[in-house]
């Protein structure tokens, strides 16, 4: 399992919280999340061979943040 | 129809406007919603005679948001 931090932008309030955790975890190979909603820092841990980081950036992106 | 501003504290996204939007619409008696996401005020329009204020508040209140 590889694990990368994404900055994310934008998320003020639980339901910012459960988008992101929600649409990250229901792609195919996403193993771990873990959003931080006072850092924006969005802990993920993924199957390399299934998923990448740019899919996991646009699923997060999809949801109305940015990802430094 | 009776027309009362309830004052919201916490909405912070679309995400929060939703939800009070939801709650509120989905009582019977409520027919007109307009919430401000940038003033916090949540304009009702609800038929006295199927609700009443503090119904309304409730429903404000179990979506984690405090009414002024």
């Amino acid at each position: 399992m590889k694990n990368i931090t994404l900055e994310v932008k934008g998320m003020t309030c639980g339901h910012c919280k459960s988008a992101v955790n929600g649409a990250l975890e229901e792609l195919a190979g996403v193993e771990r999340v873990e959003v931080n909603l006072e850092t924006g820092k969005v802990e993920v841990g993924y199957d390399e061979s299934k998923v990448d980081e740019n899919k996991l950036k646009e699923a997060v992106e999809e949801q109305g943040y940015d990802v430094a």
